[in-house]
């Protein structure tokens, strides 16, 4: 599907509302209400049964009867009981409509039958090559035409901010929001059960709508994360994309499942993935709103650079620690605060404002209140406002802290596109999330979802095999043989004795590792002891002995990948040994590695300052260490067979890097 | 000074308003307006030059003419020019009047003249054993004796909150939140500039309450950090006390230092004296009003049992997945979550309602919903106040999500004291902290402030001196000798040499350590280096070489203490050796440790399974490692005059533990 067909899914020429009803109260009927209040300025079609004229409209009884000879920019909302529906999608695709909203529920939230309808409505749609949004989802407003096709009342004017919710219950929520705050919009898609249309082609479409400061998807499940990394890598060099997705804990993710009825994608996967695409990371609602308020500030948020520096104005000097503590904590960098002291009235802000915002280094600036005795929190806001027209590059941000004393004044912030906080952490953790993004802007390169280049498949995960395997793709190895007692002469002493075996085994904690074997003798007894320790496993054909060279110098890494069934491989660094889980030093990035980017994962890591060589000790080869990586990505794409893979211990020194241990599951 | 004398305080018979005025506008007059409109049952005085009528009173001169043999119970409230107070404070303890509250800026904060002003004034105060709150303050409103001693409006009714600010400003914001929420409290104190009664003193007093249900503080600077602790540690076995210190980053606290003119208490200091006394810790005031917020239900708080689980409602199935994201990351017990469906009317959550609530388990109850199509806002409020009167003992929140179609919804929930947040991360982040205090409450014992029971103080940090000192103290050390050519015999090889000297030096850092002296020739060598490339130091009375036997087994931690100012010792484990600061594995606490606190804090380590045996590896002493922490905290009270002392490396072995360096700043 490309982006260019959806061109008239958000600008129809007309809508026709299948199921519109003299009933004021049905939900066919709200919608076709809002449509006209909405002020849509192309053709209205309400569909009914009996015909006859509903909301001063002409009614047709299907959407065969509607006239004219064109219908591909007609876009049809269907909004009937969930048994009809693909009766009348297919009158649809009979007349040539191509773009659907389908509002009923009843479909795969309702159980078995509906998900098997729900099935039937989706192949249908995709051979011919319908754009259904939904079924089960509040509809779309597409401001750009004046058009709000969803049963929620919505702000009428155009901004410049999308909204994609999966779920109905929370798109109705932010748009009663939005409409409280007078904040507009300029496309709000509510996706439903996302049978054919899903975030991806909406996020696909938005690549071409220049007009965007902020797009903002509420998320359960992810549709294809290779895909979405991809749209949105591509997406955030223009303008920022905030997710919040909802589901990252092991018992939200049941819930969602047990919701929505899919599988969501593993967290770290969507966190990788997502971090890799450059998006804005949301954890809850409020976050998200706040993202909202600090938007809408008229295209400022363009303007940001990631040198700039925020500043403070204050009737309250704690109030002006505390913001500093914030900004601490969000290392951000931080300019400077003016105390305008207790008695300031809205003329001392002013003059301030005049004077501090003269100073070119000075944004945004922050400016917050608290009522006391000489406070004039209305006049103060006009004040702000406007400053603000004055400086339409600068993005003034206002806190009122407060009650009755102060909501008056909130308000009037609010309705000039001010952006207002209930307390200052809330303006600076958002504040934080653009300058965040900002900062990683211009690194963020367009993820390229990997091409299955299959290579001879690995038929097992043989210990040995594995270590060829490595080898293969230029991963240094210490040097591993399958124990033999004839070739005792050959090994490498001080050595390691493994009984090897399925990967779903812990040799640590089986005791299945002898190190330090100091010479032939004390090899052959180890032998003995573990085969007889072992005697009903050994013989297997997974299961033997192997023999590798002790390594008593260098530092324990450990990397791997793990392949999500979303998002791809996703790879893994960090310290590692049996301490793995102690040092919790690991980080997780997306399967598309080059040399710079595993660099940069390196150097996140908190022992890296060891690695580097910390106070004057040795300094450990980390260019061969991000070779094994890129070499792993690598490896993960030309064997899509494999599900996991560990090194662990990754020996590192001075030298360079030799896998100790490998472990493969396919 | 003791808790029984601010029972006249803060139940005065009669309150003399200093500075009332026939100006409306005047401070002096809108806290008599105060007084009298909020109810106060005891005689009111204004005190005005020119005596006459005041708001329909008689006015007195002064003080001294005020009737009645028996003044202690008057509270005095001074609200005239900074220059005249001192002199009005003079005619009260003339009177005999003990309680004064100075409302007058103009002392400390404005500058040299203020300050020394205010010093003097303390130094009466203190001498005539007066209850002196402010200067620089908003005063006091105590509910018990309906006293509005402010200048700001506040609630009438009277509640189960204390509220403590340093900060008027932030106070006035708070009362007038707290006002627009209808929360009612017990008492608003606005601390000012502290010259004499300061939070100690209030929380010593609060003691004696037994009304209360949540004590917030919200603090600049930490008067007395050690007796902050045992009162907290004290009040908090029965109510909850959260602190808002603001200044905790370090810019921030520079900014606090600038705005309040004096020393905040080291960041660290105050969260580990905080955590040891059972506080909540409020990040910012997003946290405070929330808590404050879930507070008001009615002595609901106190019926918190340690086991409970959250369960939810909800019309919004994406609602509860968020909820259970965020009650997974604060690690809170889950009970259920039960989804009514977009279409829930009241009457479904009525029903959901009564019969979740029979279960007992069910408690607190967090009840959701968005505006959907079905939903009825205000039913479903009245639902739930009804459910919760039936069930008196269980908590129950709400977070009705959205704007104009739930805001009526909302302002009815508050009326009628059910918690109500704009969205569920604030309800759950709320629970999240009373849990976790109900959680810590039993274990919280009584912090004994430190008496100084000085031994023989140490001269200086010599290095050997300083090893001698740990064996005084029962902990063990390598044995540690000067080194001297001529007893090469007597060293146990391999041996490590030492360069040591002042303490701020770093050895490693200086090449001033040399490991792995295999023999007395490979020892004597190094000496003869070490001396020939620090000749210029070597001979001053503190740098000498010293030798220890090499240490090969063993993990590597460090311990230690620094001694806060105000909070007193601070003791200090973690992950030690050169990488101290990588792993970033260390826990703070305050200087009174005994055996089971020492246990519990070794416990708290990420290096702990490691300790404890990980995967059938062999353990190490931690009883070892907790006897020297105790040991060294014994230490710290026993020699006052160390203000920093650090053991790394501490080797640790199952045997036992072994100081392997050590150094003491005076």
């Amino acid at each position: 599907m490309s982006s260019k067909s959806l061109q008239h899914f958000f600008n129809p020429t007309a809508v026709a509302v299948i199921g519109a009803s003299r009933d004021r109260k049905k939900i066919g009927r709200q919608i076709l209400d809002n449509i006209i209040s909405g002020g849509f300025t192309g053709k209205i079609y309400p569909v009914n049964l009996e015909g006859g004229r509903i909301a001063g409209l002409s009614a047709y009884r299907t959407v065969a009867d509607i006239p004219g000879k064109n219908p591909a920019p007609i876009l049809a909302v269907i909004a009937i009981p969930a048994a009809f529906v693909f009766n009348e999608i297919k009158k649809c695709a009979a007349r040539g409509i191509k773009n659907i909203i389908v509002i009923s529920a009843g479909f795969k939230e309702s159980g078995m039958n509906g998900r098997r309808l729900e099935e039937e409505i989706a192949i249908y749609a995709r051979a011919k090559r319908l754009n259904l949004l939904g079924p089960n989802c509040l509809g779309l407003v597409s401001s750009v035409s004046r058009l709000n096709a969803t049963f929620s009342a919505a702000c009428s004017g155009s901004g410049r901010i999308a909204l994609l919710s999966q779920s109905g219950a929370i798109g109705s929520a932010a748009l009663d929001w939005l409409r409280m705050k007078k904040l507009n919009f300029r496309y709000f898609v509510s996706l439903g059960n996302k049978a054919v249309l899903s975030e991806n082609q909406i996020l696909d479409y938005l690549q071409t709508d220049h007009d965007l400061d902020l797009v903002v998807t509420y998320l359960e499940e992810i549709d294809n994360g290779e895909q979405l990394v991809s749209l949105i890598s591509r997406l955030s060099k223009r303008c920022p994309v905030a997710v919040l997705k909802a589901g990252i804990s092991q018992a939200g993710s049941r819930l969602a499942r047990s919701h929505t009825g899919a599988l969501a994608g593993s967290t770290s996967a969507v966190r990788a993935g997502l971090e890799r695409a450059g998006a804005i990371w949301l954890d809850n609602l409020g976050d998200l709103f706040n993202l909202l308020t600090i938007t809408d500030s008229a295209g400022r948020l363009a303007a940001v650079k990631p040198d700039q520096k925020m500043s403070l104005i204050t009737n309250a000097g704690g109030l002006a620690v505390l913001a500093v503590d914030e900004i601490s904590r969000s290392s951000l960098p931080f300019g400077r605060s003016e105390d305008l002291l207790g008695d300031a009235d809205a003329k001392r802000y002013q003059t301030a404002l005049n004077r501090i915002l003269k100073d070119k280094s000075v944004n945004p600036l922050l400016v917050m209140l608290t009522p006391q005795t000489a406070t004039e929190p209305v006049p103060t806001a006009q004040a702000i406002i406007r400053a603000a027209r004055r400086y339409p590059d600068k993005m003034i941000l206002a806190s009122f802290v407060g009650g009755t004393a102060v909501n008056p004044a909130r308000a009037l912030l609010q309705e000039n596109n001010i952006p207002v906080f209930d307390y200052p952490e809330e303006a600076i953790a958002s504040w934080a999330k653009v300058f965040g993004y900002q900062e990683k802007r211009k690194l963020v390169t367009p993820y390229q979802p990997h091409q299955g280049s299959t290579q001879r498949p690995l038929a097992s995960g043989d210990y040995l095999e594995s270590f060829r395997l490595l080898k293969r793709y230029g991963i240094p190895s210490v040097s591993s043989r399958r124990y033999d007692d004839t070739q005792l002469r050959r090994y490498s002493y001080p050595a390691v004795l493994k009984l090897v075996g399925p990967a779903a085994w812990h040799k640590t904690d089986r005791g299945g590792v002898i190190l330090n074997l100091k010479n032939a003798a004390a090899l052959k007894a180890a032998a003995l002891k573990l085969k007889k320790d072992n005697r009903k496993m050994i013989g297997t054909a997974s299961a033997y002995l192997a023999v590798q060279p002790q390594v008593s110098s260098g530092r324990e890494m450990i990397i791997g990948f793990k392949r999500d069934e979303s998002f791809g491989p996703l790879i893994l660094v960090g310290q590692g040994g049996i301490y793995t889980e102690i040092a919790k030093d690991l980080k997780i990035t997306t399967g598309d590695l080059n040399q710079a980017r595993a660099l940069s994962l390196i150097k996140s890591l908190n022992i890296y300052p060891v690695l580097n060589g910390l106070r004057g000790q040795k300094k450990y080869n980390i260019a061969a260490l991000a070779r094994a990586l890129v070499s792993l990505s690598r490896l993960a794409k030309g064997h899509p067979e494999i599900k996991e893979l560990d090194i662990n211990p990754l020996f590192i020194t001075g030298r360079g890097v030799a896998a100790g241990d490998v472990r493969i599951i396919i």
